[in-house]
């Protein structure tokens, strides 16, 4: 793993070394340092979670944090990406966190730099540490995967968790189905599609999509009441089996996915996801440092024998 | 204290701690932490100093910032305060410091979050800290409140500070009068109105308020020359008594106000306000991690005994 | 060197010892500080490489960092510099680094504040740790500057980096030429223009320059191709010296003042600029620091050894 691009170019082995380091931060591991390192963050779209996220991560990981304001930037002298990236490794910085409204940015980037990128955002095609912490989120509740009923519902075609989600939940050998409304279906994905009524009432994860009315661009959503015919009602949420539970990677489009009375409810575990978020983001940036040489062998040693023992 | 919202909710016995605890900080004093803490600052309107000043009080304190940008944030997509909030909680902060254009925007959180909420200025109902750093900085001169003659002076209606700040001065003793051209004056408060000539005699601390342009909203301010009808000028600053002193919150309209020439004269402790401000909230944040119980047994022991003595 | 406005105002000793000190920190020296320093950087324009630069100087400095937001801060209600200034001086900054569009912001602080003010662009006037990381660059090429033949070309009349560095160049023993369409010709500067085709032949230094769109203000560009006409082709960049070295401050306008697979040829060192950008940042940041006696006796213990062989 030189960079942290698609989840789709991850082995499960690498699945499942984030999924066991993550866990490790989560229960208060801490990295040694040999030497400061230096994280610089470029969002070139809106973000609070993500970029809040990987910053506390980075705080975590003792790294220093170079945060970089795009509206204030020399991009709006018409830099490019790659010499913005260029110039931040040029500076002294040991890892780049990019999120950018193209679909296919990292492309140019990756042969290019010689330090790590990682993938916070890349349009409407990949998000891979949200994928991450969704499955992280998963795997602390049912210990794997193996045989869940998993729907996932809502904007499929225009989420970039949707298909990394879809396609690594299957590989790891959960059944998944799909849910949203006719102009929100994507035939690019090989799964089947069930009513939300029907959702309710198999999955034992609904993994609930936002809506992404800032990616429409004119294309108008469903002309009808989507809370009633596509979210989760109070009443659906009743017919929910017993220990299954409710994901949605936020922001929270409240009464329209979801009824907001459920955003916090028993089997919500939207706010749990975010605190997971930080803990995956450690994983797999120290992973990603480790496999650099960067951080020196002192974490590589203490994780070993946690990972041994799998 | 479980929140930081309003100067009315403290008892006199949590002022005075606060006074007290400011100036511990303002001699030198360094809390010890038993961990890393995190404070996350988020301002919904345009904000240098008290920005800066929370931020410098927490790196002083040893916590690490996040720094939410409120123009690159999710709450572009529409997300709600509270979901904001409750994301920076779930995300690991400490603590939030919010500066909101909603007069009530504390009614919501103080309830449903399980993190220490301050209150950095809320629409133009109220801005406590501030507050409280003038309090800081009247004591500092006269080592009390007893008896003291003090004019809060100008665009009263539109202030946040002028409410509190009367209101806190009286229950410490202090003859509070108001000084503002009918435009600007509010029947709510109940304390005699005087003019700027009769205030530079009596007054033993000149208040002055900042004309707040960013909330008048088409309200047109008055048709006078406000300097010469309402403002400090050289001529009226002559009157002042020999011990007087100036306050202004900042920023200030130079030659609005207060004539230019006088900002930095010997009476005015407009810059020194700024350097309280640090240690106040200092103070304010010290103390309700105390509180909490985030911040560890040491600090308290520490101002335990400074505090026993008065 | 009370405060660093303008590479006009250092003595030739003041230039060495600030490219031995930068010199210093690129072979990995480290300050050691008796106390926590603040520095607050405001940028009223624009910047990547300027203000990640010194983010990160001061970061290996062991400074914290006050990032100060101008789109969202009290100069949106119409304080001036000198009162931002005041106020972040206030707060406990012990340094300033300003970038201001004005080409003589930095006239009336100087003498106003009493921390040191740091440079880092003033309208088209002067960019002077730009000029000393140029500097810096070539020094480490040619180990000196006597002899050397330095042709400034591209758009000088607009730069505010062509000025200091010709004069400081000259003053140095470096012969410098210009070249530059009539329209971005200076009269003021007083050296020889020479045409591209004879830069590339004569040059040891060919230091291209940034067609600055953003300060033209409506004034047509040359209504030429300039890459061919003024711009660093393949073909031009043939016919140089097999020692000579190219430098642009960047950020490259890719295929206008260089072709685009040149950026990065074997005699570009626009990206080793950028890293001796930090190295210099931290020379200047830490003499002026030492000057005020703000840092401690340490540091200057630590280089003085260094200088005073030379």
């Amino acid at each position: 793993m030189r960079h942290f691009i698609s989840v789709d170019q991850f082995s499960e082995g690498e699945i499942w070394n984030l999924l066991h380091r993550a866990e490790q931060f989560s229960m208060g591991r801490v990295p040694g340092f040999s030497k400061p390192l230096y994280a610089a963050n470029l969002f070139f779209e809106p973000s609070t979670r993500t970029k809040m996220s990987f910053t506390m991560a980075q705080k975590r990981l003792g790294m220093e944090v170079l945060d970089f304001h795009t509206d204030t930037s020399s991009t709006k002298k018409g830099e490019t990406l790659y010499d913005t990236s260029r110039t931040l490794q040029a500076i002294g910085a040991n890892l780049l966190v990019i999120r950018h409204p193209s679909d296919v940015w990292a492309d140019e980037l990756q042969d290019k730099l010689s330090i790590p990128v990682i993938n916070a955002g890349a349009g409407k095609a990949e998000h891979p540490s949200q994928c991450m912490l969704d499955l992280m989120t998963i795997y602390q509740e049912f210990s794997g995967f193996s045989g869940l009923k998993i729907v996932v519902a809502g904007d499929i075609r225009h989420s970039r968790v949707a298909h990394s989600n879809a396609r690594a939940l299957k590989s790891l050998g959960a059944e998944v189905y799909l849910c949203a409304p006719p102009g929100f279906q994507d035939e690019s994905l090989d799964f089947p599609y069930i009513s939300m009524d029907e959702a309710v009432k198999v999955s034992d994860v609904l993994m609930l999509l936002r809506i992404q009315h800032e990616r429409h661009h004119g294309v108008a959503g469903p002309s009808v009441d989507y809370l009633t015919e596509y979210g989760l009602t109070k009443q659906r949420e009743k017919k929910m089996k017993q220990h299954s539970i409710i994901l949605h990677p936020a922001p929270v489009n409240r009464g329209v996915e979801i009824d907001s009375d459920l955003v916090e409810c028993s089997r919500s575990r939207i706010f749990k996801q975010m605190e997971n978020g930080v803990y995956m983001r450690m994983a797999i940036m120290s992973k990603i440092l480790e496999e650099w040489g960067i951080m020196g062998e002192n974490i590589i040693e203490k994780y070993k024998p946690a990972l041994a023992g799998r």
